[in-house]
């Protein structure tokens, strides 16, 4: 693996912003799309669970029909590829079942195996540890790492709550799907008039946010 | 700002796992970490809050005594730096203001001249939207980033709900501060004897989890 330099992260992460206006005429090159939708699958979560969906929106009538449920944030509408990341409202023992299932396939070898590893997750899951909330908090790690992974790759974004879920929800066909948005994440390309784009970044003093022990 | 290759993200991402077994004797370079401890300061949160504080533990003896509180998993005993994601029990007004207070600080200007803007943050405030809870959730946006940085600049990690949050709280003193831990991190080099490296990662079908619309 061809290792990237710590400084090239750093960068990445000041050139980001929370980008208030897209440059609705700039579409994100295929190549690169394809790359970060990989990277999206790829997101780590808790047992490998994978609780999520990722809805990948070009459409721009549908982008602008979410709008008005997204606090009027022209972004969902402006961006190139509206990213929404969705979750299941309930997690089902079927979950853990198709999930064990897919270890089978990608691993080789059998269900039985995995027994333990079952038990332990359906124990782990009859305590009510996984919740929606849990789901959502999962949808996260989704998030930051694609937000790094954009802007890597020189694309903007901008995270997204505020948003009305059951409306977002609805406009998508979500709830058929048993799924509900945790969160939104247009990316695309900055508009050179977003006065954003060039204001000193506010994060806490180094000292105040790392503690050591 | 120089890109990065998107495949090189695909490779990083590739290329980590949950590490199951650190090596004991390997410690991450002081200016590798300086830039992933810089990356962490960085994260991005809801309206920029950064309701949280990353606590880096190099003290062996330290991590050691976390263990039992952690499923009695070595990995926080046995990486080269451990993070523990922590945030705020309860979000304040003060918070609200502490963060006013930094935007004047870094971008100039008066908080005066920010009084819409702490008017809508209070609001939101009032509303019981920034719960314990919601805190955690952007924690988990700082834990993507992390893995995803540090696995692009050669470095294994292991993303940690597995551990009993008021025991962590109470040897790491977090009590006094206001905070309790979202999820803990270790980071370091995965050993050479971790059969777990070399397992084909399990995800669910790209088609299985990224939807059109």
């Amino acid at each position: 693996m061809s290792a990237v330099a710590p400084s090239q992260i750093i960068d990445a992460l000041n050139w980001r912003y929370a980008t208030k206006a897209f440059d609705a005429s700039q579409v994100i090159p295929p190549a690169t799309w394809k790359s970060l939708e990989e990277s999206l699958a790829l997101t780590p979560s808790s047992f490998g669970l994978q609780p999520w969906k990722f809805l990948v929106i070009e459409d721009k009538a549908l982008r602008e029909s979410l709008v008005p449920h997204c606090w009027n944030q022209r972004q969902v509408a402006d961006c190139s590829h509206l990213v929404v990341m969705a979750v299941k409202k309930e997690l089902t023992v079927a979950d853990l079942d198709a999930f064990i299932a897919r270890m089978v396939e990608v691993r080789g070898g059998t269900a039985d195996a995995l027994a333990g590893f079952r038990k332990m997750l359906v124990g782990v899951y009859d305590q009510g540890y996984m919740t929606t909330q849990w789901s959502k908090s999962q949808a996260y790690i989704a998030l930051g790492q694609f937000m790094l992974a954009a802007s890597l790759v020189g694309i903007d974004t901008c995270p997204m709550e505020g948003f009305v879920p059951a409306k977002v929800d609805e406009v998508l066909g979500l709830p058929e799907l048993g799924l509900t948005a945790a969160v939104l994440c247009p990316a695309g390309y900055r508009s050179a008039d977003d006065r954003y784009a060039s204001l000193p970044k506010v994060r806490f003093a180094h000292d105040d946010v790392i503690i050591r022990r």
